[in-house]
């Protein structure tokens, strides 16, 4: 099989073209935006001689017949400022490779685009209610920041799903091709990263309420003071982390809300997303442990309330063993000693997707690591070793 | 000159009535709300024997003959969701010392109700532009959080006003009774504080940018997280604070907004606000620098850039001595020993005023030290006792 390098970019262009804001892309989940590049998507997956199908939650399935077929693929939705690449990459080297699988007369591959993978309404929101992993009842509850429900996010795609979801047992595998979003490809000048697991993720919505006050009235030591509580709690929670993690370990506080938010105003309540990262189960459970103690510490110390929201969370993933290897194989042969085994960091479809079947995945650079960010970029060469990587391991397979 | 403390309490009740919410007040400056309260005082000034005057821009006087008077009030607009007493109780308190001074044959008392005193659209817009702190034509284009300009705000108020600013040379010195707003005197028990004088203040914008990125793939160390530097930044100067401030010096991180803020993206930016108020110029100064290195030193540390915004900042006022001594005698005639003196921690339009003449402030205690909030409430005891310490002051004189 031979998958067409120009075909491929034009194709990966043009996805790029609808929501694009400079170099980056604004394509959330639902959005306007999103739809039509689902729509668009649909239109290029029937041309390829697939079968568009939208399940119930907006994931977009491109089928090759109806017997058993390799899915490949990745999503198409965006942070709410997303780079070009994350998520579309994926989905547009499995369109070549299918088009090319077909041209060739190979076997049969699918493509897909999962929902919600940014997670506007949660974790990989479209994937993880697909292979069980959720309830689409319970899912429907799920808010975003902007106060919409989930189930009012998958109604504005209502006229073009269907009532039902696709049986996993059809697909014998997935692949799913990425962009690394780390810097260690970049950082060492190789092409390409054969992915062993995915690391495991935990996510929880943290309030502390004080009393808002007259900032120039309340002295210090009287003050119960939320945003105070949040700084405090973070440093601490620093210092006690480090004993237990590794150097590959990661905790954000990527979202803080101040209320009231006034210059002149005491905060009497600070939410924040506090999320961790680790490909080890027990380090999540013990890093849990750590900052459920140390938010509650800091609380009694200063008269907060503390609200914890749900655990969101997603366990760790091992690679299936053979796809790996296949995969491995065909780095070697296209980038020879210019490839490396790795974890990824990021959470990706394949964490839902592998309860059902054996999946892997395959990374390409990211240039500076950067990611989640207007500047994401891949080297042009790059992206195409990608895809002759796929192209060879899914003929070998 | 003998006060009545039931016609005083029923003219604050008849007041607190205009925009009653709850036990609250929602009155801000120009709305109808505050306009109809202003149009019933100007009534009550002119039963009391006062000659009602608007100024350009809605300050309301209530004017005691065409010589020298003393001059006494407060303002009458409120917060978006303001108490019943803050500025209320001033007005209200002047118009009923005015009142028994007439009745008595004794000094002329002339009352105010400042315009805008809670900064709708900046800070005591209505009494610093009739001191000439800030020209009529530069506060015509401050604009409120709704986007109105302080011209569209007073042209409001058009078929009420005059054309020209009274000249404050016709008043000899002005007294402004006013609610704590803070926890000392209700924690002490005390009925009255003597004002010595009102803090200074300084606010100010910081921004840190760094480098959004992925919450999973990029590692602790090769962060640049603008939070992380902002919360790092807030308990050093905690410590270094510590080192030069008095017990009452105050400092307030009040607003945040962090960019993009989403749970999944290591923090790009962080804008805050910074505002610290103390009693002296040297301190605040002092307060200044040590921001300003600390900032730069995490700045630099985390590879974050600093921009600083503009520096807006009213300095601290001494109260009149002699007004001072006058309020200092009576609290201890009408409260021996349950009266205190005390800085202002909040600013008010005695800030303004003091530019022309000699002026001097009175508290009464707030519950809780609850301000600028529905629940702000003061014991009807201590309300009373306020205004017997005002008229016998009034009347040593």
């Amino acid at each position: 099989m031979q998958p067409n390098p120009q075909r491929f970019l034009n194709s990966l262009h043009q996805l790029r073209s609808i929501g694009a804001v400079g170099k980056g892309v604004v394509r959330p989940a639902y959005t306007d935006k999103d739809i039509e590049a689902r729509k668009w998507l649909a239109a290029q997956f029937a041309e390829a001689g697939l079968t568009p199908y939208f399940d119930p939650v907006g994931n977009l399935f491109g089928l090759a017949g109806d017997g058993p077929s390799l899915l490949m693929g990745s999503h198409s939705d965006t942070q709410p400022e997303g780079g070009w690449l994350d998520g579309a990459y994926g989905v547009m080297v499995a369109l070549e490779i299918a088009r090319a699988a077909k041209e060739a007369g190979g076997p049969d591959i699918s493509v897909v685009s999962f929902q919600d993978e940014e997670g506007r309404y949660g974790v990989t929101t479209g994937s993880t209610v697909w292979a069980g992993g959720r309830s689409l009842e319970e899912a429907d509850t799920l808010t975003a920041s902007d106060g919409t429900s989930y189930a009012e996010g998958r109604a504005k795609m209502a006229d073009l799903v269907s009532g039902d979801f696709l049986d996993p047992a059809r697909f014998t595998g997935f692949i799913e091709a990425h962009i690394e979003q780390g810097p260690y490809l970049d950082t060492s000048g190789e092409h390409v990263g054969v992915v062993t697991s995915i690391v495991g993720i935990r996510d929880m919505r943290i309030t502390l309420t004080g009393q808002s006050n007259h900032a120039g009235t309340t002295p210090m030591h009287l003050r119960r003071d939320a945003f105070q509580g949040l700084s405090e709690f973070n440093q601490r929670l620093n210092d006690r982390l480090r004993n237990v993690v590794l150097p590959e370990t990661v905790w954000t506080i990527g979202h803080v809300s101040v209320h009231p938010n006034g210059s002149s105003i005491v905060p009497g309540r600070v939410m924040f997303s506090m999320q961790w990262r680790d490909g080890d189960s027990g380090r999540l459970a013990a890093m849990e442990a750590i900052i459920r103690e140390t938010v509650a510490e800091v609380a009694e110390d200063r008269g907060l309330e503390v609200e914890f929201g749900q655990l969101l969370g997603l366990e760790p993933v091992a690679m299936d063993p053979r796809l790996q290897q296949a995969l491995a194989h065909a780095a070697e042969a296209e980038a020879p000693g210019k490839w490396r085994r790795m974890p990824s960091g990021a959470l990706h479809d394949t964490t839902s997707v592998a309860r059902h079947m054996p999946a892997a995945m395959l990374f390409v650079p990211s240039i500076n690591g950067v990611s989640h960010n207007f500047d994401e970029d891949t080297r042009e060469e790059d992206l195409v070793v990608g895809l002759n990587v796929l192209a060879r391991a899914v003929a070998a397979l």
